[in-house]
């Protein structure tokens, strides 16, 4: 059994890279971008006028001219036109270039207009105001988005800006979802007394949905030939495996010897914490590779989790594990989230535990409030909870007011 | 002008109801759940085993017995079988029913089984040890989910559990984004040099995406005529206008003239506040309601968001305006969020600030360090921002270390 930070630093050091795509950009939200956004020109492009009203040339008012004869109109959208007489003005409309000759804005609700002429009504007007100088958010060539960025609605109008109708993205991995477990029946199905609907698989997919990985899924039978031969298939054909259940020491939890005959290379199993505890973690490079495979874009490893099929074991787990394992591999570096533990916890086995929380933002302090659930299987009790809490196991009483790490799922 | 909490107040006074629509469960993560979910039996549903070992009678262990013959398996998705000898035992799997006459289990781990027996290992077995109890969490009846939650994934497992593969969730509104100006040119298009590209309604589109509400966007010239025609027909076939540009004092700023012509009723424009001044609200009852509309499920309402062109303006004025409308709208609470200054803030204009600031988490304190941007103008700026933090206009010094208000967008 190893530490949840030896498991960690295992499954960090198995990342893989599933190689870079070029997609719409409309479509690029929470992808990973794998190019630098560079400025096409200098922006603004041009000396652009920030408010409607009236631009002269600033001499003009410093020599104590006040009122200007309008000369023209200069619309957003319009090629520049010139102040042909430097005691005129032009009407300038909030978006539009800066007419040739002309240096200084002065907006509407500072003027009178009438019968062709333009009166300044204040004293108080700047050289150059009103003005967004060419170039003063960034010249051309600078780097406007780095690589490795999480795009969100803040990048998308930058992409739009620069002209970037397709961007390159980290593409995803190909991901299948599995459930084990003979108890379990459809969600369409009416459960005999024995049996429980199939919920964990639809929740990794859920999860997964969280970081834009599409994925498959499958339920295969506690029966380890069909086991063998369906996930001899899979890992042929996906980058990720994800298992719910039969890897523990039940008489049908088949799972790892499956993955041992199958050459699955067993990186650790069983992992010091809970909930969460009997997790597989293995890898195995494509074997078999039949000439049908060889021209799909499959990379040639695939990783397994097998997580325990306990609904908050699996939850956790994927979060805990399979997120941070997905952050590395696409290139994202994803901040550590803490928060303030809101009342005492006494946790005795020698585990690392992730203890369900519901958090406050209060004066600018995360608490969370522990709710205690009834064990790994109380699915409901996550309705009711935002994150865990990574308690450590180095002790085992934990004060109201003690900071530790959160793992947020809302 | 009217501040930022009477424009909020009027926003919040003048929500829709969509109405309520039944979805694919699996299809439901970021919506608003419009019935309460019910637990369809106890849950667990049976006396469930959960660790893999051996059940037994725990009056025999009490009475001293350690070797316990092995009657049977009990494996999970197994009809309950009982253990016909109290002196015997059944081997057990995680997530099977607890064999009749039997009431506590051994993990695997504390026996040891050797020819057709089992030995106890340990003394401290504790009766009923190793069981989830029907019921312990849930009875048939209770409430899992309570209407109006927003569903993640935690929910999805639930609804999965409880058989609701259709579930009632809020209709989404349907909305059209429109961006004006004749400056604009498509992304794909190389801007000549008075020119630039459309970027705000892309932002939109993102930002309702975040909400996962679809949308369509247009773009409309600055022709008074074109404009109220197109306007005309999206007020009847819209819940939501969201405009971008055309509010403010310009010659070609048509969009309050053209609203009014067309009977929206003005609620408010021009909120005091930097950026997004000059924001235009409004509603009006479906006019001209033709057959082909009544036959829709269009509302006969529709709200129009009149944002200032500016990129920063339409970005916060969205997350400021639109999100709070929706949320109202649909049912959902939000709670508010604050965070810390991370250093002093001067600000003089007798206007609410919506400063854009990076957010770090330390210690479970959330600060928000400013990052000065250039005007409104300047969308690069959101993508080394994550939120913006809100100071009211009643001062003009903020300290480092007070505590405001802050709109996340990440």
């Amino acid at each position: 059994m190893i530490s949840v930070q030896e498991a960690k630093n295992i499954v960090l050091n198995s990342t893989q890279d599933f190689g870079v795509e070029e997609i719409p950009f409309i479509k690029s939200v929470g992808r990973i971008l794998k190019e630098a956004i560079v400025a096409d020109r200098d922006f603004p492009p041009f000396n652009r006028v920030s408010m409607d009203g009236i631009a002269i040339d600033f001499q003009s008012f410093k020599n104590g001219q006040r009122s200007f004869k309008i000369e023209g109109i200069q619309a957003a959208g319009s090629e520049q036109i010139t102040l042909q007489n430097s005691e005129n003005c032009i009407e300038v409309m909030t978006g539009a270039v800066l007419p040739n000759n002309a240096n200084t804005v002065i907006r509407y609700e500072d003027v009178e207009i009438k019968n062709g002429f333009a009166k300044i009504i204040p004293e108080g007007i700047c050289d150059a105001q009103n003005i967004h100088n060419k170039g003063k958010d960034g010249k051309k060539g600078d780097v406007l988005i780095e690589e490795n960025a999480l795009i969100s609605a803040a990048e998308i109008g930058v992409l739009a800006t620069v002209g970037k109708s397709l961007v390159k993205v980290a593409k995803q991995p190909k991901v299948m979802i599995v459930s084990t477990g003979d108890e379990l029946v459809g969600v369409d199905e009416i459960p005999l007394d024995h049996q429980i609907r199939r919920s964990n698989v639809f929740t990794l997919v859920s999860l997964l949905e969280r970081l834009h990985i599409p994925s498959e899924t499958d339920h295969i039978t506690d029966d380890k030939p069909i086991l063998k031969s369906k996930i001899e298939t899979y890992l042929q054909e996906y980058d990720v495996l994800l298992f719910s259940g039969a890897v523990s020491k039940g008489k049908y939890d088949f799972l790892p010897e499956v993955f041992d005959e199958l050459g699955v290379e067993k990186l650790f199993h069983t992992v010091a914490q809970r909930p969460g505890k009997p997790f597989f973690y293995g890898r195995v490079a494509s074997l078999n590779v039949t000439e049908q495979f060889v021209n799909q874009t499959k990379k040639n490893e695939t990783i397994v989790f097998g997580f325990p099929g306990n609904p908050i074991s699996t939850f956790v787990n994927c979060l805990a594990y399979f997120y941070p394992w997905y952050y590395k591999s696409v290139g994202l570096e994803v901040d550590e989230e803490t928060a303030i533990l809101g009342e005492d916890v006494f946790f005795k086995p020698n585990l690392e535990y992730f203890l369900q929380v519901k958090l406050e933002s209060k004066f600018g302090h995360l608490v969370a409030f522990p709710v205690s659930g009834n064990g790994s299987g109380d699915l409901a009790s996550l309705v009711k909870t935002d994150a865990f809490i990574q308690l450590p196991n180095d002790k085992t009483e934990f004060k109201k007011g003690e900071v530790f790490p959160i793992i947020k799922y809302r």
